[in-house]
């Protein structure tokens, strides 16, 4: 096994990325690959069976559990945002420096790019079979929902901007407390497991009007991968830019969870930390100018 | 990052509640918001998306976890109750106060007042749509039924009474299993996803008669909402004042799930702990009197 | 609370029960109840619903969870068997006493009976609904399924038992490995989960024959109680005495999967265990030896 | 119990495998047993149930929880692999020798044979009764995808071997980040339930193309089985020859997924570790030269 493992070393020192920040976009590449890649393909294993071998339901499953997994390959490496309004909450409460921001957006939404591309290599013959030779953004045989998301028929582009909102400030609330020093309520190392929780309770309730994209790395890398791909500019352009919607919105939504965490539980339990170190203090101060006095009485 | 740090840091002291009951009420109100949004969000799916967004099980999925979620959120300031059941099982059994009894539920109720809120406008579009411009609380079009509980048509008020005394009991059976400081069977941490195991099974098995509210402000909460938000005071009386069941038979399922613990189970673990205890005691009065002898011996 | 704590106290003394058999055997009584009430009251809701609240998987999920909630009340206690086959498998490989299989057993049925009455009552109205004023075992509106286990139509006696010496086999086999101290593969804590996660396997491959049983208690209690509430004697007889199946099969395939785990598992682990201790002695003996030598040349 | 302990020994001593390649591969035999048994049961409960007792969905998670219960009962003796592909991405990365390989892919194989076998004859009644007399290996009425996995209509040859490469490639890099000693994201113990989603996720994203065999020995072992147990020669021949697919694409799939996996995040974890090491050294290198100078400027 000598000349294997000498061979193995070599490689390990040349490909060694020595740049941390470089190797944080790198592991949040990777992680938000893995999310779209079984998310996006669950929706395509949904779509292109017409409902033989999967459901919505499966959907949600995919998301969940490709959540945790995604968090689990890169968490060590990167903190395992795998979603931009993560970074930008964790940056709004001083936690990551604002200059991770672009970087780690950029990397995500890198990564959603290449997760879309791998689904639709290995879907190729699926998908050309289910539009029977054209590639659709809108209709029957639509495919383009398959990576990007799309409003239901009954929803105005006014309660899309909420439903987005509201989805990412419940998925902010829930990681906040998940990874709160100071409430610390899950075991470590479960942290992952639990976000992927939240994610598939949101798509288990808050799914029926636009998907629950939640996340705008997770729907503008596969929507360009679409537009580039052979679904063309209609996939910006479709139900009259909603493409802007699950962009905007969820970073609306991520400083409202924030807000709405910190005030309802973060200050007080943090609050709470801060009065007992405080407290402890002035008694030691307390304590000293006492044993001075005792001393002065004594001496 | 000074200037955000020193913001953060006094937005903390302003926003800090330093009344402890007071805090405990805010999580509880967090908790059981979380609950009801992701919970009655799910009915909402399946209701307003015909099915092909969602189904009972996913509906019992969203219940079970967002009351993990539910707990985990407010756990460590609050107990982690989210139904006033539980809250009333623990001043029974003389584990907490009385007196929070009336905050909690008073939080627990708004709490899930504010979460069905926040469900209607998320899906306003969609529930205007599927009443075709009217709110029913019964028929077909019926969107009551996403926010309250409503009888099934077998279902009589007796044995709908019944439904919710059973269902309750089942579910304080469980909790004190799993919060028994003498019996202690799940690790630390994983209380909170225990208790949404047993929501989620209490679906799969008692759902059918009534949709398994089990929780007084699940129920209440909602069922408030709906009054105002214009489907009327007919929420309260519809099905022979069925409005009244899920608020007082859970109290009373909740003293027979507290019986039926303590005396298959409960009185007995913790009676070895206090007679292995006394055991100890006793050897020790035991040989202190020896000594003493011996001492007397040998003097 | 000075009144209501001494009134817990006395409480507490009046119904301990010090005789640790029977205490083992309430425990086991109920942990079997919950089994079976969670788990037919998820074929009462699949059935009685005629689909619309639930299908064979939430059957499965609720069995295996109810399994894991069965095995977490009563586990310090009794060690959670809830199942005469696991009692017996341990009986066989002489980690519990003989003496404790006939009062298990007699627990874990009672525990099923009552289990299976709770669900009786709690679906009372639409049983009756169901068979239209009647209590059928066979046919179209036949409701005691709900409660016993009934060979599917293409099952022949011989086929049926060795589906039920199959399945409890798989399920000795994977519970040996998860409690075997040996091979301790899981954290302590999760055997109860990972029992559930077995029941629900089992359910999900080895349900279609029969309803796996695999369990006699499971399916003696509560065919006991539909023959006492009203279906007769004919859910006793029916299908050519199948009744007899679920109650003997599951013990012969107890110690098919006793043998298979041990011989392809458990005896190298343990023999291992045992080699290795051995090898210690023996190099203690021999350095005391040594010891013994190198002292006397040192005389 | 004096006689049966004995006798218990005795067994223990003539039945102990001492060999631990031997033992390893029998390990590695039963795990893959449990993983196809439930697996393919679970498929049988589907296809002969026509719907009634299964989906898709239920495929998956048994396929997911059948991995996690084969790692944990071979996990503490083999290191749970269950797949060649999983043994061979060790070898690869030097983890395990490479003489390993063989003897594993043989036990799996083994494993995978007679874990299909038990299915065989656990649902003999039900075979015969949908393919009404016969055994057919393509067409309505087909049952040997029950045991191997066969591709869709819309399915080539080039897109089929892509789809397992994709598939394996997956579920290495996932595999890699859970066991990588520098990475370890979940708690110890837990790595099982963590392949076991992994597992769940494939089959919920890309199941649809030609079931996810993602396994040489799970899909060999039963096409061997059905070939001899009646289907025939046919089950190697069908669709030009695919069965040769899920034998070498994995393969390759698993070299990708270790070159993912460690260029994206391996190598620099692994390095960042190095690094740290030789910092150290370095530092204690220098204190030591250090010392000795001042060692000599103090003499």
């Amino acid at each position: 096994m000598g000349r294997q493992k000498l061979f193995l070393e070599k490689m390990a020192q040349i490909f060694q990325v020595r740049n941390k920040l470089m190797r944080q976009a790198l592991a949040e590449c990777l992680g938000t690959l893995i999310l779209v890649m079984f998310g996006c393909g669950a929706v395509a294993q949904l779509i292109l069976s017409g409902g033989s071998h999967g459901m919505f339901l499966t959907v949600n499953f995919a998301f969940g559990f490709a959540a945790t997994l995604g968090i689990l390959i890169c968490g060590q490496v990167s903190g395992g945002h795998i979603n931009p309004t993560v970074t930008f909450s964790l940056c709004l409460l001083g936690r990551e420096p604002w200059r991770k921001f672009p970087v780690y957006f950029l990397g995500q939404t890198l990564g959603a790019f290449l997760g879309s591309g791998i689904i639709f290599s290995m879907y190729f013959d699926a998908i050309w079979d289910y539009g029977q030779g054209s590639l659709f953004v809108v209709g029957d045989n639509a495919t383009a929902g398959i990576f990007a998301t799309y409003p239901s028929k009954h929803l105005t582009l006014l309660n899309g901007f909420f439903d987005q909102m509201i989805g990412t400030a419940s998925l902010i609330v829930c990681i906040l407390a998940i990874i709160d020093p100071y409430n610390n309520p899950v075991p470590r190392g479960l942290e992952a497991f639990t976000v992927g929780f939240v994610v598939l309770v949101i798509g288990l309730s808050m799914g029926f009007n636009s998907g629950y994209a939640v996340n705008p790395a997770r729907d503008l890398g596969p929507r360009l991968f679409t537009a580039i791909a052979g679904w063309g500019s209609e996939v910006f352009t479709a139900n009259s830019f909603w493409s802007l919607v699950p962009i905007f919105a969820p970073f609306i939504g991520a400083g409202i969870g924030v807000m709405v965490y910190q005030l309802m539980v973060g200050y007080h339990v943090e609050g709470e930390e801060r009065d007992k170190r405080e407290a402890v203090e002035r008694e030691d101060t307390e304590r000293i100018k006492l044993s001075a006095v005792s001393e002065k009485e004594n001496a």
